[in-house]
């Protein structure tokens, strides 16, 4: 490969985080290259994705009906772990959805490829995991835009961290009724202000659940404590998230939303791109920078789920498995939205973790969840 | 000195900035050494301080009279410039007002010393004579909150800066009919809203001449060109400055106003200290930051002070010798609020420099600018 270009795999081509990872790439060809691509479905996109891109390795599956049944995480661990092992693959991009990513993110970190994590699942459920590679000497690049920004606050100080201040927008449902949330509809979470994202992440936005999961993967990240983290409701959605250091001084991020910034960040990384995808920030223009408690009657499953991550060990997996699972069942119509936060408690208070904390406890664990909320369901 | 004691030497110990650089060093004797201090007036304060730091080395120099006509940037130079040779002093906090600050200024960082400047004068009238310096290995620190903030968001990555954006409140005259604006009276000029300062610079606030001084600062802090760098009104002095990368990403420094913590910081600096002067940021008690474009129209001094110092050489120094003449002559109710500018704006329109820029030109320029400035008055 010729000198300056960074070879990159994605995995989740063909989602929204994919498609916007490779938008960055085709903004840049001479400083990036495709050498791998693989989706799980929309083999149509995938196969003009390999056309334009010209990937060394590509790798797919179909989706057998719905999904609903056959979705297995390690399905396609083959062929997606052969992608993330190619020597020409020095920047792995994870945009699987859900717990799926956690196999091949370990393999990646264990292999000392550097993982540009959309993936948030990834940590969630196997946090231990991923920070215990870390720690030997892995590298992982947050792109969540809550985890990208407090990594670059953290530029050139890692250390005299006092407090993370993660910002969220309050998503689709922050002015809706308390009471009237039960009778939301699937188009009406998946309606979000600020941001366009994948549908699950959507009406995890709605729930609050989607903040709880980037509270873990802040923890694990960089190695805060939950009681230095906390989450202020920002409707605007331009301060990204923030940093207090032990002075007082805070740092923030800034730009208008869109995940192609820190996609892009991640992939020039420890550069900057030269271009810009969104237009400049205009204070003047924003006007005003609002800023309001975390309401948590409006979003029990915050609450929920950060419970869940300070209980540790395979008490996120069952949580992760049981959301992923309510929240296909309420966009399918099959549950209301009130119903997701009631199948995920149910599910996580059943749960029963194992002693230590393994890759095969925690996909035990999220096996068991995810059949435990079809049944109860 | 003891091991981890940092030696530090305050030049205007007795005004806003010197004391309360004192307080970060009384808060942290374990840290800072005072070495030498210095004053021009208010000797009972300088003794007791003295009494109670124990420098090695005492500058002092009571005015005569009002000090209208005593006042010479170089009287003191003899002392002042020992302290900052001083062995033990290894960090030299500049908070001199005005245009003699320059002289000590050059003089410590010819000799490598560390600068943490607050007298932002120095840059606006030797800039490019500061400049070279730095550039040649010396080491300034700035103080101001705003140029503070720019440092500190820069940090870890000076390179691929695309735009400064310096934050003004706006001053205690925001809200004044323009109309109104030539009956203003010196204690509404200092009544500042969100800043306890020294009273020349409550003033230069008030007419903007401050912020286009730090306009002026940043250009040659942080080499960035006078193009990009742009100004917001910001009511609430939250937000101190922010820094667009060239990828759009936008960071910025918050916190309560509180020169402390930018004093703090240039102490510390390059670790951070571990306690807080102000209350940690409440974003939810905030509730809103705003922005607004800065009015030509109600700080025609902005733009006067910009075109000097795009013109260069010793245009700025003119231009601030005589907004230190007419400031005064306003505090001492001998002219209006708006006869500043009509004062400054006659002095620099009559400005003839010199053919090359060096200290003695604008040493010149700056005696000649202050003379000329009281003849008009």
């Amino acid at each position: 490969m010729a000198a300056g270009v960074k070879g990159i795999a994605i995995l989740g081509s063909t989602g929204s985080i994919g498609r916007q990872a490779l938008e960055v790439v085709r903004r840049f060809p001479e400083r990036f290259r495709v050498v791998g691509l693989s989706a799980r479905s929309n083999l149509a996109l995938l196969s003009r994705q390999v056309e334009e891109f010209c990937p060394a390795v590509v790798a797919a599956e179909e989706l057998a009906g719905d999904g609903a049944g056959a979705r297995n995480p390690l399905a396609s661990r083959a062929t997606v772990l052969e992608l993330v092992a190619h020597p020409d693959a020095e920047l792995v991009v994870m945009a699987i959805p859900g717990a799926a990513a956690l196999v091949p993110v370990l393999h990646a970190l264990q292999l000392r490829k550097r993982v540009a994590l959309a993936s948030k699942e990834a940590v969630v459920i196997g946090g231990a995991l991923v920070a215990r590679e870390v720690a030997a000497g892995a590298e992982l690049l947050p792109v969540d835009s809550e985890a990208s920004a407090i990594w670059q606050c953290l530029r050139g100080e890692e250390r005299d961290v006092a407090r993370l201040i993660l910002t969220a927008s309050g998503g689709p449902l922050r002015s809706r009724p308390v009471e009237e949330l039960d009778r939301v509809t699937p188009q009406e979470a998946l309606r979000h202000p600020t941001w366009r994202m994948g549908e699950k992440v959507t009406v995890d936005s709605a729930t609050l659940m989607n903040k709880a999961f980037e509270v873990m993967e802040a923890h694990w990240l960089f190695g805060v404590p939950w009681e230095r983290i906390e989450v202020v409701v920002h409707p605007q959605s331009i301060v990204h998230s923030l940093v207090e250091f032990q002075d007082g001084s805070v740092k923030a991020q800034l730009a208008y939303p869109d995940m192609r910034l820190p996609l892009q960040y991640a992939l020039f990384y420890p550069q900057r791109g030269q271009g810009q995808f969104t237009e400049r920030l205009d204070l003047v223009r924003v006007r005003r920078l609002t800023f309001e408690p975390l309401d948590p009657a409006r979003y029990p499953a915050f609450a929920l789920a950060l419970e869940a991550a300070r209980a540790g060990g395979t008490y996120p997996a069952a949580l992760n498995a049981a959301d992923e699972v309510a929240v296909e069942l309420f966009l399918g119509e099959r549950i209301g939205f009130t119903d997701i936060l009631r199948l995920v408690r149910r599910v996580v208070d059943e749960h029963r973790p194992g002693s230590e904390l393994s890759l095969e406890e925690i996909l035990a664990a999220d096996a068991w969840a995810r059949q435990r909320a079809r049944e109860l369901a």
